[in-house]
């Protein structure tokens, strides 16, 4: 680890897990300009909100890179988690109107469970997830940051957990946590689409969830709510096109990613890098499930980052001297992203050579170095995939079928589909023409 | 300057003014939750966006520390610039169909004049304006940065300097600018109203925007627009009371600043704090509006400065050495804030000092270190201020009164009274009880 | 009664009250582009609801002849009632949260009298209530079919009725249905705002609910929820002004009802009126209390007389040979509606004069006939009267104030005064001018 | 004619088309709760909106019988038709900003002839398309007023005529009035949506409006708004499934159209009919395209028809002392509608047999009579047909494809696949179970 972050770096080994003390007054309500008032439910509730590993989640944007193309998109993961655990509790009170018997321990098991289900996401999420850490996903680590908390809450979280990993009995809570219609997708969709600002992808969240039912043991939807399902695997599909892989923001993620790839090789050279000290331990280190496993102390540095770490370093970045490193950050903080194109066929290889050759000549990069700027890759989508989880469809007999074969009005599998399409992202200086 | 910071400073003095060089097709459209679409209306108002100094407001807050009661409330300076600049253009497309003539020159530059209004506006804006730099504010600062770009731009922007200093005839057009019922105050009334989901602060702003006239050489509203502007004064009001002054904000905004003057004190006495060099140059230096005069690069770092620079700061000084800043900084990141109680009398001497010795006697600390953490103040909020800037309203006949007696409905005297509330702030822990 | 009506009337003598068969699944949903989706939560509810007597409110619009200057202004008293029957139930919610026990019965209870609150509200509501019956109003008639109801559901209601007459021990439960903050004003307001287009009327209906409370044996609101009270009473005190007492409205509404009166008067005079025979008798007869009260046929009339019967009446009047009828009639549905000037003070009987002098002249009108196309009168609105029911507020320590003491915000004692305005109406081509 | 009608008939042939006397200020503008204000651009559409022609659309809801279904759904085709031309304006607005160049005289003309297009809509519209006049449809009968209100005008309608009838050069401006991508779809999409509550129809006409343009001669749309455009064609499809084509609102439509078949025969066979007098001339005679064309006072009477007439009669209906007419007329009025059942293949002769002998034998119907409650039927819908008018896309090379191939997201050929359901339809009284 360089010089420079050891004096900075914090004595993280003595920090406590800190729950607030209880105080009279707890059942507090959270402005949300999509849902209204949120709740918060209880005690434990308010407390494990009130936690430091959970406030993270205010400084970790939910679309990362994206409020580049749409600005309005600043919403964070904190308030997703709040707006999550109020439709899981509006999916419960729906179920139990329809006769559905779900305990106060259930509910709240599975209402902590959907509150938690992403607070093991790092920094610009997506983005970022096999930058930093490796072997594991953010679920792993929200499985880790849940295990670290139910230490603390002496087995408060048992049944949460329980759901959360799908070995709790009832395995529709588990479906509403994570499935093919959950309260995270429901929630996800209609903030994403209210803070972009781009109305395709409303959907009826009241409506479908009004509509849910238990079929079997499986989560599913009430015949008549086919429209509204119908709909919201359509607003799925518009949302990834239009926003999630839009071609300006896919080029201001992979230029992240580089530039987090070019810091690491560089700090793990022995450059000086400026960054906090949890950043620089990631940069310097490599790693692994097992030093999570090992050292409880990478949980607790990993808690210590967020959107702050990566930008207010990546600022900084654009006067280093290595101009690999420079360049990218300048892409990002002025703006000045790479040019990126789309198509359903993959690129020649001869197209993305003469573009490096044009590069190399014009800032005498090598070819390691131009690959930082010149890439090709691919993005798929699929906005409902029948065979992993069905979105089951039950009609007034009791029938039970998925939506793909129980729409007749819309090709749910032709839907389906997977669309694979191809880009090539290079600096928009090396290609005159609009764009 | 302390060592640290030294080796991580960028030469920004190499820094060039960027505009971007010309592409086809400018006419962009940017989603905008609030306003639908905003056009970009041509290409040197693109350039302005695209410049670094205007990207800068991407991350500055329009509320500051807002989010931490209203997470929501993430919504930058960049999209309310926006947004305030279609307003404007709204304004003047009313004006024109009502016969006043008015130039595209002017148009042009009513509209560049109302997109950099802000654009002085350092990190957490009101919260730090006296923090950072002295003798100037925001504004001061804006009028620097138009110069700069003025002279880059080699004159395009006289005409929106004319407006913004309020020297050229028209003064209508200021008046839209900056003035009692101006676009920049009816932009973000309904965006933080939206973006908070206080729907109290809701106001018709199309409708006010119709009913405006031109009465004399004054910016006038026709008297059937009456209501809309008695509701406009009452929401920013409220606005003032349940967002811009809540509790919990002022708690948050009060830790901001002692962390800054915390973290000055140090700097200036040579301690070593993390910090992006152009946080650390403002720290370590007093810079007054005379260094901006003598010395280019002073506005060229202040234009380097954002919300990153500082939280991300924050966040690692809560590992600080001195117990003063690390606390301050917890308070912040783990969002265990001060109790800030507000009422309409000041406080007894008496109440601040037992509190005092509380504290004094809890953590060791000596009079000057605890008033950082128990201090009183005053904030005083008036709605509309009648023999500044009045609201003039015209009748059918073209008589012009103030809407503070042009209103039988509303007592908007009694509004714009100046209400004066004093508070004291403590941690938490001093005093038991619900709050 | 004339002859041509004697014709068609229906032996309305032999209907029964009609209460659907129960049938399975009731549990139904509603639409409500305002609230989302309203449930109906039992089967007694949905019963009422689909009464004849309750669908008739189908064809009863909220504002009456609102949609002749607000297009959109159609909302019935149907969607009315169902929308202030969810913001009871959500109240009680609230009120249930906050440890006040509310049984099932007494829930139910509160819900549907004020579902049935408006039942007895005439065509054209307010505009007509003293033009069809004589000595009693809207609320005495919905007591009459509450009454009526209650013997064929043998005693369902009897909670509801003497919760809507005050007589039940849990007072609030009744000002949830009828005081100065009751979910009535909540939906109306909210609703007329909505379908008007008016926004200045949205008020905070989420917040308000959120924060009510029971002090004393009175429905209170919580002190932080101050400000939202206040916005309330503003949106209710400008809506008048805008949409109720809107100069054009007006002049439609006086219009309508002088219509009426000279229809009545040429019935009562022997004259062939087209008319239903529902509409046919109350012209014919003078119904009053009394009526009502001997004859339960009277109810069963009054529950077939709906806007249809009016305006399709209106609309072959256009053409009846007495001119003082077709001339009124033409104003209303070719909306060539007379002028109407509004002002602080009283108009002096010479203007009146001179105007009638005028008309008399070009029409040939008597002095009674010019009567019904000029004439003075006044209107007040009061958003907030005091003495009558007051808006309790709560403090954290149970003191209870009003809020036209608590608040040092707004004066509300101010909003609270009753504001005269004085109006003079007359057909358009009297005086020539805009307007 | 009968004997009850005559007595009541208007002297309708002294009527003169009414055009009111310009007055000074006429720039109005109109609350729209959808679009916020729509503003009136010239003296002469406030002329034409003002007629009693156009009037009267105020008193023809655009979707019938929907509000027994959603309670919204009141709003009229008065609002749809001015939110319809402010949405020709903005096209025209983007089109003009994009270079092509459209006159004052074409804006005007494309612009009332989209506010004229539906003025030959009859009372509940579609329901009763074919129930009282014969031979010609809602747009023959839009043609005919046009041209009545033209030779008033005395030409100023030449333009909108020929934009309307695609005799106009600029192709594309018919294209805006009637085509796969029209205002007209535009705003009832929208608006129906907004209305009904029903999200799932919501689309993005802002988008889609700026990304118009023309490629060749034809109207297009530019590449990057594909997802709106499938989006529009998906939320088109969904609405007809869920709100046009809801199963009550059909057996509301067939039970109104039974109504009016019924009473047509009664009339014609010479019975008495409470009917206002233009109701009863169009019940009593056979009227084609013919009578239209030889005597104008027809096209006079027709423009006295609207909701008011049909529904207050059918209200009297309730008791006649036809069955079949009463018992009709009584499911429409107390809203005992019958069941309708919807399947994807025809239903058998038997089950409808075997429904009608029930019927016969409870109400002792003949064959004829109980046609009148048992039926069959089949509803088809086509969401994008791509033959006749396609949407055109034009990708930056200027290349033109259709959507339906243009498209690789969403199969649009097989939304533009037409998908027939056949329905049956039987009191509910004669099947027990839930429906």
């Amino acid at each position: 680890m360089p010089d420079a972050q050891r004096k900075f770096t914090v004595s993280y080994t003595n920090l406590t897990i800190f729950v607030n003390h209880f105080t009279p007054n707890k059942r507090k309500i959270i402005n949300d300009p999509l849902h209204g008032f949120i709740t918060i439910p209880d005690e434990l509730t308010f407390d494990i909100i009130e936690h430091r590993y959970f406030q993270r989640l205010r400084r970790i944007k939910q679309l990362g890179l994206t409020s580049m193309v749409y600005p309005g998109a600043l919403h964070t993961r904190f308030h997703h988690a709040l707006g999550a655990m109020h439709l899981m509790r509006q999916s419960i009170e729906t179920l139990r109107l329809k006769g559905f018997p779900i305990s106060e321990v259930e509910a709240r098991g599975a209402s902590l469970a959907i509150l938690l289900h992403d607070i093991g996401h790092g920094p610009y999420s997506h983005a970022l997830e096999n930058c930093l850490v490796y072997g594991l996903n953010h679920e792993d680590i929200s499985g880790l940051f849940m295990q670290r908390l139910n230490e603390h809450l002496k087995g408060e979280l048992d049944t949460a957990i329980r759901i959360f990993n799908d070995t709790y009995p009832l395995r529709f809570l588990h479906q509403l946590v994570s499935g093919q219609l959950d309260v995270d997708r429901l929630d996800y969709l209609m903030r994403d689409s209210f803070f972009t600002g781009v109305s395709e992808g409303v959907i009826s969240t009241d409506r479908i969830i009004k509509m849910l039912t238990v079929a079997g043991e499986e989560l599913a939807v009430e015949e008549k709510g086919i429209y509204s399902v119908e709909k919201f695997v359509v607003a799925r599909r518009l949302m990834y096109w239009q926003v999630y892989y839009h071609k300006t923001v896919l080029a201001a993620e992979y230029t992240l990613v580089n530039v987090l790839r070019r810091a690491k090789y560089l700090s793990e050279n022995g450059a000086a890098l400026f960054a906090s000290p949890a950043l620089a331990f990631f940069l310097a280190n490599h790693i692994t499930a097992d030093d999570f496993r090992l050292d409880p102390n990478v949980l607790e540095l990993f808690s210590q980052l967020d959107d702050f770490d990566i930008f207010s370093a990546i600022k900084v970045w654009t006067g280093h001297q290595d101009k690999v490193l420079s360049e990218l950050s300048k892409a990002l903080v002025y703006r000045t992203l790479p040019r990126v194109e789309l198509r359903s066929e993959p690129f020649e290889a001869e197209y993305t050579e003469s573009l490096k050759r044009n590069l190399k000549e014009r800032m005498g990069f090598n070819e390691e170095e131009s690959g930082y700027f010149i890439f090709t890759g691919s993005i798929a989508n699929d906005a409902y995939i029948p065979f992993r989880d069905k979105i089951n469809i039950v009609d007034k007999k009791g029938n039970i079928t998925d939506i793909a074969s129980a729409s007749d009005q819309l090709n749910v599998a032709i839907l389906s589909k997977t669309v694979t399409k191809y880009f090539i992202s290079y600096p928009k200086e090396l290609v005159s023409g609009n764009g």
